[in-house]
């Protein structure tokens, strides 16, 4: 390898690198706006909601920069593995930045919740917040290890997140019933909760693309699915 | 040019064909099903629901088939308009799967929706439906013919249904504050209205990809946005 060749192969590499750095950076960044918005749910703190709703736009930047490096990269005629890698990489950002957008969205909510009396049902939202950030932090080590056993962990742990917003669904959906005035902070509170579940599916699908880089189109073992809010009857 | 590259050319050029004409067919599954989905809410027809359902796999597997396309027609080494173009493709892709799933989930909340006696509700929902469907028609037609104002009007539009289901939003709410046995079918219909309205913005990111395959990343104009029902108090 002569110097010239050398260098340009170190400089691949080192895109690559810069790639996987930006995603993860990005991952936190998202993880880190879900746990300030739980926070700022339980707080009642409107400006805390506003710096969060702002935030947003720091990740979906990011995502403008990883699409544009990821047609760089591609451009320099990858290998067939590297390919997956990068093709995994733009659907990760992707789904970052979706959970971003539902971190946002709860902030945002908050503010509509603030206008009613508290309420004690943000508890549920709560438990169930804190196992979506679990799923979030869980797969993004997993991506940044590629490790497949990780991500296929955090992918069959998300029956435990639908079990949990189904029953969520339910309480709001009685706590409505037996009083009028708690329909409106309750129908937020609904649509919080699906943001999180919403959240667990792309951590899933996050989980689901470790396994593509690692086995290309390899299929995925079957999985247990439990969110039966769509069908669920008060 | 001899017969062996004018072969070859001509055979890339299929390739990138198939490949929309993938995407159109894909697109077309996805509007249709929604149609059917809005209709088995109307005529309250669990069966058809059903079918609604089951049908979702065929998008999903025509998404895995242009996913596999994509990668082939990268690793033919792409110039850098094409790149644009199968960029755009596998994010269309995407879009086009979550509009399916929409869909799907909307004939799957119908069936939670028969088992409470009719509301006069449907009908908001069904003209906010008219709207979706319009607007994944009209942005499918677009991108058939690379047509960049077509798909800036499709992106403009979305704020008509963003006010169309804020008002469905509020509407919803003061039935469910009327009459309590409302709650749990009218609360099926939230999440069905907000799906319409998310299939809005897939619209939309459609309409934005047809830009960036033809202006690569030079910025689109501003656009305005009413969807006011996350601070929504009725």
């Amino acid at each position: 390898m002569n110097e010239q060749s050398s260098h340009i192969v170190r400089s691949y590499d080192q895109e690559q690198a810069t790639l996987l750095d930006e995603l993860i950076r990005m991952g936190q960044m998202s993880a880190a706006q879900l746990e300030a918005a739980l926070d700022v749910v339980e707080r009642r703190d409107g400006n805390a909601a506003e710096r969060v709703i702002a935030n947003d736009e720091a990740i979906d930047a990011l995502e403008q920069q990883v699409n544009h490096d990821v047609i760089h990269l591609i451009r320099r005629g990858p290998l067939a593995t590297d390919l997956r890698i990068i093709l995994a990489a733009l659907r990760v950002a992707s789904d970052i930045e979706r959970i971003g957008d539902y971190a946002a969205n709860i902030a945002k909510r908050s503010l509509a919740l603030n206008l009613s009396p508290p309420l004690p049902h943000t508890r549920g939202l709560n438990a169930l917040g804190k196992l979506a950030v679990q799923q979030v932090r869980d797969v993004l080590e997993a991506y940044r290890h590629r490790d497949g056993e990780a991500a296929l962990r955090v992918r069959a742990r998300d029956a435990e997140l639908d079990t949990l917003y189904t029953g969520l669904f339910r309480e709001l959906l009685t706590y409505m019933m037996e009083d009028p005035r708690a329909i409106t902070p309750c129908t937020h509170l609904l649509f919080m909760a699906k943001n999180l579940e919403r959240i667990g599916d792309h951590a899933t699908n996050i989980a689901e693309n470790i396994w593509f880089l690692l086995h290309g189109e390899t299929p995925l073992p079957e999985r247990e699915k439990r969110d039966d809010s769509n069908t669920t009857v008060a």
